[in-house]
């Protein structure tokens, strides 16, 4: 059985290997992404982020036992931008990979910065394919922080689902502007807290105050998810949730433009990433920038006339 | 006066100005910044980062007020790449600016993701030379999170501070890898908190461990900062360990080679963000990517052969 036939049968050796070759950028790990690609499009893709505390673990947990209740196939894609290690379980994960680990339903990858210069949000897309080639009918991306990077993985994403808790006080502008307007389905987590009134209000304030036009029909949802329960409180609305945004956006009249909308970010982060590779092979040329960083530590010259220098010279 | 000449002398309005056009990406701002470099290098540039909720403001508040008091004018760069605003006053900065308000040694500039698509981290390298030109002796890099991006704008400092605070609990792991990776200075603030020795000891292990070969020297001081004092508690002691840093880091026999890695990291900045524009305008020609994407949502071709496609018609 080649490898390709191997991942579309679900075999999570061959496709582990392959997210590690992908991961070491391998041309012929390419290859293999490009022959899965006409496989793909059938997984239902779920991003989960918000601010670090509010219990997206937690929250993408009890999401995955609800799925699994429900008999579906579930990859998990956790992105930490800040750890260097990628392939291994970091953070909850280790806790979560010994609860599913006899569960042959659940995937779970974690990608963190390593080997992911051109881009973590390329590389989100490219094990994102690989699940969904594989049959995983639930794919979730779940981050670990709320950095840019974060937004910008969440664009893999077909509805997007922001975590927050009550009593996070000034930082609740942590959930603001770019973390707000990615949201289709918001979550006040650990609900019993005080506040979760309050933190509700605060949200549909902030969701009417950015409504330019016409309001983004965006639900607020509350749970309680523990740790080690199957189903936290709340837990079935927020998949109703997610599905009720499903229907809304992906299968009405506006379910192409959404596609295409993806499509074309997924190209532009590839458009990025294949200069980046150029870039570091220009830096890397001739004992790399040292020369040149030398002539801006001395001023002799400056560095924006230097590296547009370095690119003419390499004849980009 | 020409606006080198008045940036030079210090004046406000022409560098406001001026950074305003560099996040316009207007090309005589370009010109104006390599007019400028010669007179930098004099600025002493400290980058402030740590977890949400850690009091990172009001630390920065603190010591804006220190170097104030010793006579020193303060130049803050306020980094938030999860606001769309960039300029204006964001976040804790509307009320840090009421109360430097009157103060003409300190000027405060926000940085956002708006017009720096091509990377936070080279925008900050252009504000901090335009407040270096301008005289300043200490400038402040102040990031709002603490995801990628803010490890990567730390980068521009001469001295990283990381700030946490006792009782963050599981949410320790957010202070890890990366962003202990760049620490010079670690800060536990709040430190009248319960939780403060067990905060100190669990750093010293992370330090430890992170070590191989010679442990990196990183002091940790304890702080409580207030908003609205002049000088919180322990304040004086971080000043005076970023001072001892700056002794070790900068005057000695590895003070060239680490102005060498700084400049080949601005360089290697500058060198993806050119990359960056020559991608945007290799997606923006003919229709931009629709044509394209609808390839790909059709699944006729896939993302990684079109974006190969793509570059080579643009010939990069």
């Amino acid at each position: 059985m080649t490898d390709i036939a191997a991942i579309l049968a679900g075999e999570v050796r061959s496709a582990a290997r392959l997210m590690r070759d992908l991961d070491d950028r391998r041309p012929e790990a390419l290859t293999s992404l490009k022959a899965l690609f006409p496989h793909t499009g059938k997984g239902y893709i779920v991003g989960i982020t918000g601010n670090p505390g509010a219990g997206k673990s937690t929250v993408v947990d009890a999401l995955i036992g609800h799925y699994r209740a429900a008999g579906e196939r579930v990859g998990v894609v956790c992105v930490d931008p800040t750890s260097p290690f990628s392939g291994g379980a970091i953070l909850g994960d280790r806790i979560r990979m010994q609860r599913h680990a006899l569960d042959d339903g659940v995937f779970i990858r974690s990608l963190a910065t390593r080997g992911n210069l051109g881009g973590l949000s390329r590389s989100t897309f490219d094990v994102a394919h690989v699940l969904d080639a594989m049959g995983y009918q639930r794919i979730l991306i779940e981050t670990v922080g709320v950095g840019q990077d974060e937004v910008e993985v969440m664009k893999a994403a077909h509805t997007t689902v922001v975590v927050t808790v009550p009593g996070l006080g000034d930082d609740i502008q942590a959930i603001k502007s770019g973390l707000l307007e990615v949201a289709e389905v918001l979550v006040v987590n650990k609900s019993d807290r005080e506040g979760a009134d309050r933190t509700e209000r605060d949200l549909l304030n902030m969701l009417d105050l950015r409504a330019t036009g016409e309001r983004k029909e965006v639900e607020i949802v509350r749970t309680i998810a523990t740790r080690g329960m199957a189903e936290g409180s709340g837990i079935t609305e927020m998949a109703a949730a997610i599905e009720r945004h499903r229907e809304r956006a992906w299968s009405g009249p506006t379910a192409e433009g959404r596609a295409i909308a993806r499509a074309k970010f997924h190209l532009a982060e590839l458009v990025r990433g294949l200069l980046a590779d150029r870039a570091a092979k220009a830096t890397a040329a001739r004992g790399g920038l040292d020369e040149i960083a030398k002539a801006v530590v001395d001023r002799t010259s400056d560095p924006w006339t230097l590296a547009e220098q370095l690119l003419a010279s390499h004849g980009v």
